[in-house]
């Protein structure tokens, strides 16, 4: 199953995400995301990933066949332009140091043909950070987080074993609170686990959690 | 009309997102990005975003009621939780530089009640990185994209004019090639350029790029 990248702009109107949904599942397409543009005007953009078997070509002439349909475009998915996304979320100070670091490593695999995005945000509170937590498990393509503060716990120690439970790496400074015993890995220096946690999601990387001998560095 | 996050997990199989988005239309939702989890198991997980008028509660029972719906959640949008985002592309070195300065700055506005997330990805040649900037157009909640290398040029520049015309705010290093000619703002210092993209999309701010008497500093 190849997955393709699906633009298109039609009439805005009800039936029609409907209209273009049927002909992607009459072409035995798997809608894997599906997000409308933010500004409506008369003509509406919506983005479709779609796993399809075979050329998309037939595809794309059932969608131009539509009277809404204005343009048809194929472009490449976010996973191939984009790729694996890292996640840091905490203080200012620290997210931003733990970013030159992952996005220094991250330049080097990418060089080498990976795919890896850089993604933060400061944030401040127990509360908007669990739910930033909870978050990255509803992200698309995210990979690993990293919890960038000086004292963090309670529910945000809660939602990082809520998240590692789905599948995702998550990565902790050395700070004060809970956080660093629920997390797979502990870094005390932010430039070190930023590169660290790009070490661990690249396949150009040797790298491998599971194969150190400690978990706190 | 309210802006809703809806997580649900329901039995895989063909018709079931069909289903789900049959129950959001009859309660006069509209639906603004639908997105699957990538692990497919017994179950899958979907994240909706619904525009709705009035309380959720009828739509999450409806959707309750559906044989393969196993769990619904209502969660926070991601507009509410990260918010507006600047996508950093570019060299790795420059990247960093100006993440730096724009997690400092999105910090000290998101204390005040903000929400802006810094995004980034390190990418080298002039195809991959046109192909990022156009691929801006299709991210969600992306409100600037800041090009920070030393040479970016020809179809760089072209997807530069194609996305600020869809309405994003474009700022560029002081580099060589014509890209900053074609930006909205060109900053000399990463870390200024990185805040001053901050202080343009942020409302807790009162710098206004078309207020500037100059667009290069």
């Amino acid at each position: 199953m190849e997955k393709i990248g699906l633009v298109v702009l039609a009439d805005t109107g009800p039936g029609v995400l409907h209209q273009v949904t049927g002909i992607i599942g009459r072409h035995a397409g798997n809608i894997t995301l599906v997000e409308l543009s933010e500004d409506r005007g008369p003509a509406a953009r919506t983005y479709f990933e779609i796993e399809l078997p075979g050329d998309p070509a037939a595809l794309v002439a059932g969608i131009r066949g539509l009277a809404v349909t204005r343009q048809v475009e194929v472009v490449n998915t976010m996973q191939k332009i984009y790729g694996k996304r890292i996640i840091i979320v905490g203080g200012g100070a620290q997210v931003g140091q733990v970013a030159l670091g992952a996005i220094a490593e991250a330049d080097r695999h990418n060089i080498r043909g990976e795919h890896i995005s850089v993604d933060t945000i400061p944030l401040v509170g127990e509360g908007p950070l669990a739910e930033a937590v909870r978050a990255v498990g509803r992200l698309p393509r995210a990979r690993a987080l990293v919890l960038a503060g000086s004292l963090m716990g309670g529910d945000i120690e809660v939602a990082v074993r809520e998240v590692r439970a789905q599948g995702l790496l998550v990565v902790s400074l050395n700070m004060a609170g809970s956080v660093p015993d629920a997390a797979d890995l502990v870094v005390s220096d932010p430039v070190q686990a930023g590169v660290m946690t790009v070490m661990a999601i690249a396949e150009t990387a040797k790298f491998r959690i599971d194969r150190l001998s400690k978990r706190v560095f």
